[in-house]
């Protein structure tokens, strides 16, 4: 039974990084971006967090793509600011495909966070975005057990977190 | 009723310029890539060219991909090197979303595209692969109402490539 895998966390965090060392480390698996997806609209694209329309367009493609994916006997790792509500919903339209739901959030201190934002381009930075992200997730993310502080790890450590969300199963959706 | 546009033809022919400028004329559109979309299937993944298994996953993604817009209301641009088989796959499946569907194989003479190649960076240049991409296409396209030879238009002339492809019906694949 193939796997998914959601790599989630606020803007900053390694998401993308560690995704692509993630992918790299299967050995049959694709990788989809959530903001790739999401800026496929291009004319007439609303901002996904403003717009329940965009944010739906968002999932049913990644969906879809996860689904064909899953069928080709493929894993999937998904980058994307994702909440548990709709990693939870993710898990639920899988059912009857693949019962195995990996969801982590990336985490580490809010001051390195927005240092990083800062070390972006200016046009690439998120600003106050990047704060009500930390707090969005502080608010949502009820269950700890989803948590992944990466805080204490530095870059060459990146081995240990892949092996730690490819091992550990506490950061499996049960239903 | 929303419009899909194939944009297709050999490397260097100008698919991904003429696209974007496309979805941007364009008031609530979508591209998708479907060179991107290949390259979501990163670990085992083979040349689609050479593999049916791997070609038809990528069309099944596109095909999920244009479902889901067109479903949101939104005009669909493909960028992908599509023989007229796939472009009426696609149109076949989009029955009862929608009839509109444009198939465009833009085509220049074969020296400017060999020479075009020639200026990509050594990693990305194409080779005997864009030979065969031209011969393909020649033994494919026996309908030749789908070309749209740009190579009396310069850059500055996109403006016309996309009023063409908008405009003109000879474009539109019919039943």
């Amino acid at each position: 039974m193939q796997t998914v895998y959601i790599l989630s966390g606020p803007a900053g965090v390694g998401k993308s990084t560690t995704s692509s060392s993630l992918v790299s480390a299967l050995s049959n698996s694709a990788y989809i971006s959530g903001d790739d997806v999401s800026h496929m609209h291009v004319s007439g694209r609303q901002k996904p967090w403003e717009s329940n329309s965009e944010s739906s367009l968002i999932w049913n493609n990644i969906l879809s793509l996860t689904q064909n994916f899953i069928q080709s006997g493929i894993d999937v790792v998904i980058d994307y600011v994702t909440f548990p509500a709709e990693a939870f919903w993710l898990k639920d339209k899988l059912k009857g495909l693949t019962e195995n739901v990996i969801y982590v959030v990336l985490w580490t201190d809010p001051e390195t966070l927005l240092k990083r934002d800062q070390l972006r381009l200016p046009e690439h930075q998120m600003g106050e975005r990047c704060l009500s992200l930390i707090k969005e997730f502080k608010e949502s993310v009820i269950n700890h057990k989803y948590l992944l502080d990466t805080s204490l790890k530095d870059v060459d450590a990146i081995h240990l977190v892949i092996e730690e969300i490819m091992n550990n199963t506490q950061y499996s959706i049960e239903d």
